[in-house]
């Protein structure tokens, strides 16, 4: 009799121990690139409509400038109309100016060549969690970030062979002035990490002082290395609706004078910040997103930018943001599509949720935005792990629990294997009916590649589950973060540079008092 | 200054009997019709070949039709090559019998004739977990499942605007003789529900039985209903690799016969009960339910009949099954695709999980299958809700998470609505740069139906959430399903249709001694 239970077999002994050997089986690839094609949810006619609707956004409505008559000047120049802090935008221009100038495709170095990403189609780069004030694990539960904690979470991104990049503000170091974290921080992801990093955007001058960190940082490779070299990669958000503002556009500045990259991100909530409906929030996003990367490129024509899309839902009885819901998925991949139209990498996604633990929620909500960001083909994947509440807080099991679905990711884009071997003929001729496979010779052949392993699942029997203590994910999670921080070892990096960026940010810091903003 | 860590509203007021109402709110639909199109991993290049190797699986190795001499000469006189037990197929022979005569799309008739299911392309019928030997809830942990607990799950499934059908073996009745239970099952599907339902398959007369207690239920309808109308949906696996077994055999000859509806579907662990590659599991697949929807439409041309796809892989280490690994996602897609060319319907997928707990694990295994579920375009789905510990278990608090994520599958595959209200060009040229939309007239009027509302998830503020109980989603659910089976109402039936239906159970269990097999 065939039933749909089968009976577990009894684990294969303690696996307690092999989740921290798996890093080291795991193929470290420095980015995912994609053999599948992404999914869509629009037709052309319906993505033209958006388009058109954007540009009527720019033209008829137009968008906000504030603070920076330097930006606005810029845009009056490049064609726009400027009216009191309203730049308006000709049907078209923006996307002849990007279209003219921004990369279709770009490098953002590492200090470990070996680590160096490409950003845009057909590659896909997985970075971690950005700006939570607040940080949980399960021992202490939630608590405001420290720069310990920052420092952990870039070592466990290093650590993972399933991110690609060490992120940026990773948790708010909140027990470091306002005015000086951003040098703690880049100095950070420089020393504890070998992987790309992110820029501070909360200031022009930090946003300076993070490309002199990189100039030092990078000095090895010569003089004048950052002019023809993206080594930073940084978040510049507009402020929804239709506004860009001083420090978003004066930091943007800075990297775009500098050749280094910005994701250009409409962060919106729809409801609160863009009409409700998707098809909607898609018109202002591109709206938004074509001025800003506009501003870029008259800034310095070619400098990378990426067109970036952060939406979620809200409650309509609080107005609180949710996250997992149907409708900002549909919103990613008309955005990907958009995109992918207009010609330049694309950032959105990662494993969001407003859920205040790594619990069932947290899961489903982060499946439910992750799934739609890998088959969308998302370029460049901010908060692909740790993220809780919203962003409000990250989270230390939640990292390691998310760092497995990056892993999975990492196999599913490589589409179904249609080698000899992946068809597996004679394997089926070999073995015949009512036999099993697992001693066939194919079975043996493929051992070590055949499925995905994941370090965080239990498989085994409900008995043995039982015996190892009946753990839930989380639980097991907390081993393993505290494991691998027990273990981490910091890449190697040039003495004399390591040096020289300790005696910046010093004599940066003596400069200035601390300030809470 | 513009950050990606929004600050929470406070929540608007306790949430705690929302939940409860949210059911009253949700429309009503009896399937979901999908406006998208499914996501493709293969090329026809590729698909083309997986047809070319179950053919040669079908031609050359062949398939067991095991101790169902009938089945065979069923299969002989159709054109198929007899040796002893063993059955091979000219190449194309299944592909031209079954697109002969089986239907692309059928209907599943229920005794509410608003609950009555479309079975095929462009729609998704979701059911609940099948045959499950233990239970598991928050209060009581994880014990046999009774009567009683099958009964709730059909009440609860009932209830749910989100599940479309009424399953089959929702749960063993481990306190009913394995030999009658099966009365019990489908008297419970009929009483405490007006869904769809499924028949049992451990039997030929268990099969008859479910024919003639069918017979009863929809008396109403007149003589010979049954003969040109189709109220059961079966499931008939395949003893994988390459057998068909004559328990299953012979369910499927009565359940065609009657023109009753079966889910033909080989259930394989990759490793176990094929070669570990997706391709060769694709192949095999096919050739084995290609194979047993012949011998469906050998016994009566025309009978509905969909083809079923299961496939986990397993544990290289310890032969567990594991569920939410990448490889049986292509799996799915692959199979859906396959289907679609053939022309018939097809069932896979659901929220399986390998978790013992409703935990992370279980959530994020869960949405691995199920968004592929979604994306592909499964017809049916079995599994949607409860499901844990790769199917050896259903849990209660499972069951009404899973439920959720299937309410958003619906919003989902609506897609983008391109009307001139989802467009909403006038809202943002109403609103302006800089101001909030909660109060914007497009919004209001969208007030009701703009996101998709969970029943599930916690999006309070941190501090609400603590003041809560600070529950996480399990501990959620453990309430709602409790308040939902506390305000559980039959639906009406005809009071001689269920004197009727009790008098055949009665007889029947009276004709024949208890028995375990």
């Amino acid at each position: 009799m065939t039933v749909e239970s089968p009976r577990h077999r009894a684990g294969g002994g303690r696996d307690a121990r092999r989740a921290a050997r798996l890093a080291a089986h795991a193929e470290h690839i420095p980015f995912l690139t994609r053999e599948l094609k992404p999914y869509e949810v629009l037709n052309e006619e319906g993505l033209a409509t958006i388009e058109a609707n954007a540009d009527t956004i720019l033209e008829e409505v137009g968008i906000d400038f504030r603070g920076d008559p330097e930006a606005r000047e810029t845009l009056r120049l490049g064609g726009a109309d400027v009216d009191g802090d309203r730049v308006r935008f000709p049907r078209g221009m923006c996307r002849q100016i990007i279209q003219a100038s921004a990369p279709k495709v770009f490098t953002q170095h590492a200090r470990n060549p070996d680590r160096t990403v490409q950003i845009g189609d057909p590659y896909t780069v997985l970075a971690p969690n950005y700006g939570s004030p607040f940080v949980r694990d399960l021992d202490n539960g939630r608590r405001y970030g420290t720069i310990e904690d920052f420092r952990n979470f870039v070592k466990l991104a290093y650590m993972s062979p399933y991110l690609h990049h060490s992120g940026g503000t990773v948790c708010e170091p909140v027990d470091v002035p306002v005015n000086k974290r951003h040098l703690d921080m880049v100095y950070s992801h420089i020393k504890y990490s070998d992987k790309p990093f992110m820029g501070s955007v909360t200031h022009p001058e930090r946003a300076q002082d993070t490309v002199e960190l990189a100039k030092i940082a990078f000095s090895g490779m010569g003089d004048d290395y950052l002019d023809d070299h993206t080594v930073c990669l940084s978040l510049i958000n507009a402020n929804s609706p239709l506004v860009w503002d001083a420090t978003m556009l004066g930091a943007a500045r800075v990297y775009a004078e500098n050749n280094q990259a910005t994701l250009i991100t409409p962060f919106i909530l729809a409801g609160a910040m863009s009409p409700v409906t998707a098809a909607g929030v898609c018109a202002q996003t591109l709206a938004e997103a074509l001025a800003g990367m506009t501003f870029v490129q008259l800034v310095r024509p070619g400098a990378p930018v990426v067109l970036g899309s952060f939406a979620s839902s809200i409650s309509m009885q609080s107005g609180a943001p949710t996250f997992g819901t149907p409708e900002p998925a549909l919103v990613l991949y008309v955005m990907a599509a958009l995109a992918r139209r207009l010609g330049v990498p694309f950032r959105s996604g990662g494993n969001l949720c407003a859920s205040k633990v790594a619990d069932a929620q947290a899961a489903y909500e982060s499946a439910a935005t992750f799934q739609p960001t890998i088959l969308a083909g998302v370029n460049f994947v901010l908060h692909a792990a740790g993220w809780l509440e919203g962003g409000l807080a990250i989270g230390y099991e939640k990292f390691i629990l998310d760092l497995d679905q990056c892993g999975m990711a990492g196999v599913f884009v490589k589409g179904v294997d249609m080698s000899e071997n992946g068809q597996a003929l004679d394997a089926i001729r070999e073995n015949g009916p009512g036999l099993h496979f697992l001693g066939n010779s194919h079975t043996l052949a493929n051992f070590e590649t055949a499925f995905y392993r994941s370090e965080i699942a239990d498989n085994n029997s409900y008995e043995q589950w039982l015996e190892d203590g009946g753990l839930d994910a989380s639980q097991r999670a907390n081993k393993i973060w505290k494991r691998m921080l027990n273990e981490y070892e910091a890449p190697p990096i040039d003495p004399g540079i390591d040096e020289a960026l300790q005696e910046f940010i010093a004599k940066r810091k003596a400069s200035f008092p601390d300030s809470e903003v």
